[in-house]
Order: C-alpha cells, then structure tokens, then sequence
C-alpha cells in the first residue's frame, strides 16, 4: 500500500492549477474531466506521488456539495492498491465500513476505485484506488 | 520538493493509531512528543512519505482548536525541502504568505519548519520541512 495522491477540492482549477504549478512549481502531468463523478481535475507529481485538484462540474457532484459545506481543502486520501476488490474485502473484515457497495471503474477503465467512509477513519475519506492493466 | 507527510488531527491517538495499524496495516514509524507545538504525534510510514497523526496535548494547541472548529480530519500537508530559508524567501517573493516570520525548530533541532498560510493556497494548510543533517 501507497500514497497515490491527495486530493484537494477547488472551486476554480485554473487559478488552483497557478498556484501548485507557477508558485509551488510542482511538474504538472496532466488535465482530465472525470464525467462518472463529475469533475475536472489537473495531477501534479511530486516525487512518487501526486496532487490531484479537483473542481466540481454540477451542483450535484460531491466535490461541489464538500465546496460549499466546508470551503475548499483536503477532500480525499488515496492509497494505491494492487487488488482494489481483495483490499476491499479486507477492510470490511476488519470492520470499515465502504462507500460503494463495488468498486467503480472510472477513466475510461484505466482505475478501479472505492472509499472507506470517514465514520471508521476518524474524519477522512479515504479512496482506494487499483490502476488497472499497470503493476503496483 | 516531495511529499514529507500527511498531518492528520485526530481526538485520540491510540484509537487512531489502530485504525491505520491494525485495519489499514501500515508500518508505525515511531510515536513522539512536539511540545514545540503541543501535541504529540505518531508517524506510519506510506512508501516514501508518511502519514501523522497529531493529537494536541492542550487546548491551546493548533489541533485541539482545529478540531474543535472542524472536527477530526486532515490538517495539512508537508513537503520537504533541502533549504526551508530558501524556499520561504522563494514563496514570499512569487505572493505566498507564511505563518511564522523566521523557520522554526522542534523536534530536537532534528526539523525546520514553515506553513504557508491557507488564504494563499486555497484553504490547504501547507508545511515546508527541512530534516536537518539530513540530505533530501
């Protein structure tokens, strides 16, 4: 298990993007619209892990409805996992509790991701995120 | 510049400390004591960063307040540096705002550190680190 990256939720990516790229210089790897949870987002590496800004694309999506209960911030946590379903399983034999019932393939099939519910983490959304087709 | 950690408040560390030992499984770096800064710590190791959990040992402490105002969560985040003096007199003159006008340095002298003050970053409180002696 490792950090895949942290995600920070945004109410203007471009502006945010200025601010991890222009004053922070972070390499920025790459800008994708996430349509099955309805954000843009913009990765930045840093060092083997990435910072991923995520600015909603409804009213409805979860980074949206995060934005205006709580402001912008740290919105998740990923852990990068080479079996999402097996580590899933675990979990909940340990007593987390999910936020999908089964992973969700998102980006074209390149991701298989879930989230442990903040209620078992002690405040933290946490995903867990398998990259499909890509050693861990 | 990398990710150093993770700074997660948190009510009670041992409680949290099983959650990412036991349920989670990461590896417990060590547990200590910042008076600097009223709170002690505990540090997993993620790969090449880390994830901390920060309990305040006194209501004045920053975490006992964050928590107070937004409840258990993520604190901020740290990336770490080779020359924190540097990197700050970078973020000033490129319009960052720091939160204490000079580095400061806790744990033994072992650590320099700086946040840059979340107003500048869009609401991320960000930790710039040195580990003194210690070649990035």
């Amino acid at each position: 298990m490792r950090l895949d990256h942290i995600g920070i939720a945004v109410k203007n990516l471009e502006d945010s993007m200025r601010f991890y790229g222009e004053v922070l210089g972070l390499e920025l790897e790459g800008v994708e619209e996430v349509p099955e949870e309805s954000v843009k987002v913009a990765m930045f590496r840093v060092g083997e892990t990435f910072i991923e800004l995520l600015q909603g694309t409804s009213p409805e999506s979860a980074i949206s409805k995060f934005i205006e209960k709580r402001g912008e911030g740290i919105h998740h946590i990923a852990m990068r996992v080479e079996n999402v379903d097996k580590v899933v399983e675990d979990l909940k034999g340990r007593g987390a509790v999910l936020v999908y019932d089964k992973a969700r393939l998102v980006s074209k099939g390149s991701r298989k991701i879930n989230f442990v519910h903040p209620r078992t983490t002690g405040g933290i959304l946490l995903e867990v995120v398998e990259r499909v087709g890509q050693r861990d």
